[in-house]
């Protein structure tokens, strides 16, 4: 069977998670082709060896440029901060790299724009592009799409989204980069409010057309981690609400913040239509809520608890039993599957760089009108995009 | 015992509730003076004989000015459509009665500022307004706003509020009056979203500063009940959705619709503070979920479930014993019983006319953000009020 | 319209309940005839002239004796502790009135044997006797009995009740009537344990066959509530666990306790059959848990909770729209609907008093297993019943 | 790092999920030695073969007693049916190997006290013995023994078990081995019902002291799975019921079914206690409810939901941020972690056989109670056990 090198470019949260996808995707599913932990790179010689070893990667390096020259790397798996994904994403396909990018897909609209555009480019001769806006594969949502796609929700009114966390709700909390615009590009908005963004547009396949936004940052300074009598300067929002309008007539409202104290990571989600609804929250990530009224008859209307956890569910036929759960990190071995079948059938892997630059759009636009006294504004379309 | 003659204009869907807590409320808590069910005013005469004779009203009339003048009248509950709230609530007050009125207050800001006017003067020679946001005195919210006076929250960061019905989601549910600007002031933002309005701003015991907002209305005309091939136009909206900021500093999302099909009456709100969290849905309105930093140790943190039916509970003194949950109406019986006890101490009952205005003011501002591009809109307030 | 003259005896908890029912029921549901709060009884005189006055009835007496003999007295409401539920009854009935006695409806078979002795041979010649199992009437319960009598859940293979209190879980909390055989017959087998065997018998519409139980009592002696120097001795049982068959061939598990601690008032029932399953916890009252694998498709089963609160869910005529949940003390005005209706219509209310003995023989049968080392025991059936 | 080479005995349902740890736990764990994929049985050499690839093993064979005799093999993790666990596993541990078997244990007490014999003796010159009752090791649950082992519950008075499947309730469902008293032992009892037998005696750190059982078999003929026109003879219970005494005085009940229509996985425990009690789900697994009344002041007592997936948790060292739930196969990894651990600090990896032999002894007790019209059975304790 083909094999397809894999170049892991980080190591911390995000590279544990996708290194433990890549262990595993060979396992569970059927695929067409072998992906192969080839090497991981690190900012540090020995950190990225140690990690390597941990992790379960061939051989290290802490030069991620020389990894875009060997042979036997096919893939590149962008796990940085987001003010490298650019550079170094457009490097890896202009290398002949296919690349999988880690959201959000930038800083700002110009370098997702960059990205692509070099996606475009590469397509035509092969190397494929994909975001990382990893919920999509969680089963339950992915069964929320196929039900919206056909039409059992009918014409979609309302998408009522939040992403909640609550890590910064204690003041003393430390400073870190994810806190500096010029590393993180964002806040919430950027970090959690992109994931609803793409999330809320995926499920509708549709397109976000204007937002009326509103950002706070509560705490403007915070304590170094390593020297706690001095602080950092906060330059992102702490947290982001916005209600927008689908181009197909829905209202939406969204809210990302990390001041929600007692919500670890919850990522609710509603969408309502003419005849249905759907409802869904990570805390429980195994289960979609549905509301039929198509099938309900007799008064037993009801939001049904379905547990996506069936063999004929999503991504279910390389896992347990009924009623057997899945966790957090199965998205991204979904999330690998995909990326590995696409290549080998040379089809576009799913969300394109296009897609991500189209939530890097909806984060600008929520920011202009967060600095423009909320005033309501179009997501930027250039072309037929 | 002294008793209060009170007379209820007004006798279908509120009215109905309006009495069964007059006819309760006695009976279940030692008042300080004995409300009796007086008179029961309809727009019809015979019609409002039945409801008397129905809902247990001693006699009844088709003429509310005459019970303005009736001695034996000491209250007057105004259980009619918005657009007659303020006549009936002035005249009222200035015939020296005490007046429940109904949400939300008036049509009108301007409306809303007569009935505050005529409340004021009214105060200073005895008689009360008192304004029908009920939903303060369910029991769980009743014991949020306890636990954030004292502080249980800290700070607040966020308030998340929606009132969700889904009785419009079907285009082809019938036209009526609650369709019309002129007869109900607004749509889905004044019938329900006052209520989150004055939900919000009383358990925060704070303000809303501004207001950006979006409002949709998804059908434009809907049959007529009594002649289907006809249509009537529909002036208000379906939908309201807004961001606001608090005069404290949270952040806040609302958003009112009765097109989110499944929900019959989900009226929830969450608020996180930097110490804790609340939450409430009325689909199960027994409960308040709160979640506490400074009590939880050795990882057992999490959202506890209070049932709020313990005999320390706020209103539960006359009811039942614990885990024996009460039903919507009781918060009309909890209403009548501080009505009638603030007019006993000759204390203000709350919420009153002022702050049935602020709510009515909000509405404005939502409204008149909505219709300028979403613009942030202060939120008025005139003199210190 | 035909009066129906109601004499209540007893006035604490379900007195007060009963008496909200009797308040209520002529004002939201049409009835074929009137019925009167004519007098209450208690057993002091000073009490029970107070208690009518706050309860609401025209007239009050400490002999219960005078009331069977009034002739404006038609029906007679006992609910007073269980020791006394005989001797009433069967007097009453034998004066020609009809009987609404409070569950469990006697301390032994023998009492309810001549009870329902009495009640067929009042029938006869005019006057019902109706049994208190409330919670039949939680519309959301009606509804589970509608939907398993229609063929929903199949043939039913499972039952699990559980009805669980917590007020005794602290050994320091005082002796009662409660705790004395003499005076209540059972504990918490019979207190609460009655409900759950009259309610699985009612959803179900099948019969247990025999049981297999254990019983415990955790603290043998109790401090006296106004002497807290001395103890009372605990000749109840604290809890009851039992497992059952059903004639139909249902296997079932059942427990009664009061020292669930945290659980209130946790009465819960799940319901599987071979095409469907339902499940209720009282602590949402308005809920019905339903699962149906005849209507669901392309992967969408799951467990719907219907908000039995729709027009034509049962008994929801006469309140509040959708969504406008009901409270505990809804049943009691359901069953007194259903009473006025049975005796205006001359038809037997159900449950009748053969149905409170049946309960009693399987209350009987699980005392006589947990004296027997556990062994299954059939559940006395003379006759037919 | 000294390696720990496994041996892998069965490549369906079970072999994969331990193939997942194996592959997983030296990757999120910091072990004190390596544990290599050694090589995996299968019946047939080609299937094992094949499932090697794909699961990830270096070598193969078809015959189990070869793998004994590997210099290179220290575990046999035996995943068969349950009628083969004794002769391997004793031969394992007579060849000095460490054993993991899944549970249950073995079909019968007698196989089972021979492997606990076989233990005990191996015991002495080195090689540990782990039973496989991995829900143990779900983060929430091994919380729930932290807390009550810490005495937060106070006084354990009451368990209430269930494990609730619904793979058989369509009657047309195939006849398999599981349902063979020959290959599986017993029915649901064994399968699942040894879970929440081990899961609650570990949790109270108490034993049954003995049962009160009633089984079912609703279907006796399935057809088979490959000649669908005849039948098989199903000679194993299909649901068990059964109340039980702890040594300690708590009073429980359990269910163990596969005809629970709509539950998938359904794992369920309660525990009360004098002063607290706690309540997990399978469903829910990342969640543990938990109720107590020394931390609780001002009303705000209630079942909080915490959910394990904080960094001070068990296990969860290894894993993602809080809120990022695991799934179902992690409780395997953290078994792997376990028992490498145990053998590397040479302790004693828990549940050993002795615990296994336990859970036997409980299933015996059962099955003889069934047998004996019910009566309580205490469960045998020869010796000291």
């Amino acid at each position: 069977m083909k094999q397809l090198g894999v170049a892991l470019i980080g190591h911390s949260f995000m590279g544990a998670v996708h290194s433990q996808a890549w262990r595993t995707v060979g396992h569970v599913y059927d695929l067409p082709a072998r992906p192969m932990r080839t090497v991981l790179v690190g900012r540090r010689a020995q950190g990225a060896a140690h990690a390597a070893e941990r992790l379960g990667w061939q051989d290290s390096t802490d030069d991620w440029k020389s990894v875009l020259r060997r042979q036997d790397v096919d893939i590149i798996d962008i796990c940085t901060p987001g003010d490298s994904h650019a550079e170094i994403a457009v490097a890896a396909l202009e290398a002949g790299k296919h690349v999988l990018c880690e959201k959000p897909l930038a800083t700002t609209v110009a370098e997702a724009e960059s990205m692509a555009d070099a996606a475009r480019r590469a397509r035509a001769h092969g190397p494929h592009a994909m975001a990382g806006f990893t919920y999509r594969r969680v089963p339950a949502l992915a069964l929320a799409r196929q039900l919206i796609a056909e039409g059992r929700l009918g014409e979609i009114r309302h998408v009522r989204a939040a992403y909640l966390q609550d890590w910064l709700s204690d003041p003393s909390a430390p400073f870190s980069w994810r806190l500096q615009r010029e590393r993180a590009g964002a806040g919430a908005l950027g970090d959690i409010g992109s994931h609803i963004i793409d999330l809320s547009q995926y499920l509708l396949d549709d397109t976000i057309d204007g937002v009326s936004a509103q950002t706070a940052t509560f705490v403007g300074r915070r304590p170094l981690s390593d020297k706690p009598e001095r602080t950092g300067q906060v330059t992102v929002d702490d947290a982001a609400a916005f209600t927008a309008r689908f181009t197909g007539g829905a209202l939406a409202t969204y809210e990302a913040t990390r001041y929600a104290t007692g919500r670890k990571n919850a990522l609710r989600i509603e969408v309502n239509g003419t005849c249905g609804s759907m409802s869904f929250d990570f805390e429980s990530m195994n289960e979609l809520a549905f509301y039929d009224t198509a099938q309900d008859t007799g008064g037993t209307a009801g939001f049904r608890r379905i547990q996506a956890t069936e063999p004929g569910h999503p991504y279910l036929e390389g896992w347990w039993p009924p009623g057997h759960g899945l966790g957090y990190e199965h998205a991204f071995t979904h999330q690998a599957r995909d990326l590995v079948t696409a290549i080998a059938d040379g089809t576009d892997p799913a969300p394109g760089f296009e897609e991500g630059l189209r939530v890097q759009r909806v984060i600008a636009a929520v920011e202009a009108s967060a600095a423009d006294s909320s005033r309501y504004t179009p997501v930027d379309r250039p072309g037929s995009v």
